[in-house]
């Protein structure tokens, strides 16, 4: 079965960095077959990537490595991090934007990206998709054990907020995305509010 | 000969609603391969989704899957359908969307989709695409015969317009379609004038 | 292994021009893998393909084919050419879009495409890129030698102005590019200025 890897970023469909990436995986993984979530994420919105990740990433066959590239902190000291859960890896900055679907999946294991034998030889300051994240991606869905990328993180970065918080059958939550047809969509999930009458 | 099959929505690009369907496909069909027609139809533009797809439909290998989500009356009665051309699949809302395409290659048979067992589980009452649509064009692709489906169709839903009428050598038709450079096409077809001088 | 062939063109997201392009490609090689690098360019942007082709052409894998369809001559004399360079094949119109990328990789030979048997039977005057650029790309990720598409070509249309010029120190240059985020991009490239320091 074909490995697959999805894509998932605020580089805009106008660019030279999607692409960029996906000839890094494929030169690594010739077998990978490469999904686009979105491209079109507003830049930095990482709340808005969270969501859609979330959103889409459990109708993917199990095994899917799903990266995500929303990378405000890129050139500082944030870690990159790639998360193993119950059915998926997932593969990004460590600034929250891959917690909400890797916690609702279930989080076997998260690890820093360290080991530079997974990485391009030659890092970018600023396009850690391509150099770092791309192959990463590449490796795992080649199988690599995601204990060889670097050493346990048992804290990583997570969104504040997104939950709701529910007291006396009131849910408090905000609006976390509005989709293309003017639908607003809040934190508040199914059963928040107790069972369905 | 892995089988093909293509996406036309109005979803746009920046949604979880696109990769949703190709996560449900893969899913059940890993070896499809899925391309992309376009998702930017404006919202619940049937014409120019039925134009979009005639003028690009043909040019797809034999046995291609085509999968149509314009669908303004998701959540009512509409039917869902899925037709068989001469050379190809079409699924999707019976509103007329899919029928320029399928007349013009030849109609064989159409099905109402009412067959549970290949649906997802649970049917959202807005997201058809994900639900119904998109696992009903996986099984097409590894050989599902389209009876399966569901009852015959006789009178499935035609848009009104796009043919041109002529009489006295003269066309009345109206603009279809302006094109991303500015061309404007009508619904005068090569011949309607008769044959060229 | 299977090729892969990119495609680079002005043609939108909201068109029937791309998957038709597709679609031919997959009629004659089932088995090619297709990127989009980006069909985002502004229309008849000549310098902005050149530059995103040659900012993203080197990550993929040996023997890619690299099709690019931004023609403003398209009906006119303008010659269709097939660029063999040491890694990779590149396709499209004799306007300079593929000279940036294909003298960084290395030209072996350029060939005019004039053998009609490698493109569809009837052709568009305003479609090159389905009816010719899209069959010759699907032809030679199948292996087709070069030398079979036409003679070959001495002097291929290059670009003015994309390099820097370079005296005393001062690289005189212009901004050729400007990226979804923001950042501007000149003609200076690593080492115009001399070695680091």
């Amino acid at each position: 079965m074909r490995p697959i890897i999805t894509l998932l970023t605020d580089f805009g469909y106008d660019s030279y960095f999607v692409p960029s990436m996906k000839g890094v995986i494929l030169s690594l993984n010739p077998d990978a077959v490469i999904i686009d979530i979105t491209h079109a994420i507003p830049p930095f919105n990482i709340y808005k990537a969270a969501f859609t990740l979330w959103a889409s990433y459990k109708y993917f066959p199990r095994g899917t490595v799903h990266v995500v590239v929303i990378d405000p902190g890129v050139g500082t000291s944030r870690r990159a991090i790639a998360i193993k859960t119950r059915n998926y890896y997932f593969v990004g900055p460590d600034n929250g934007v891959l917690m909400m679907a890797a916690e609702d999946d279930g989080i076997i294991e998260v690890r820093a990206i360290e080991s530079r034998e997974f990485m391009r030889p030659v890092i970018s300051s600023t396009f850690h998709g391509r150099d770092i994240f791309a192959p990463v991606a590449a490796y795992l869905s080649l199988g690599l054990d995601i204990s060889m990328l670097g050493p346990r993180v048992t804290d990583p970065v997570k969104l504040p907020g997104i939950s709701s918080k529910v007291s006396r059958g009131v849910a408090d939550s905000r609006i976390i995305y509005i989709d293309h047809f003017g639908n607003a969509y809040t934190g508040v999930r199914e059963g928040d509010l107790g069972t369905r009458p």
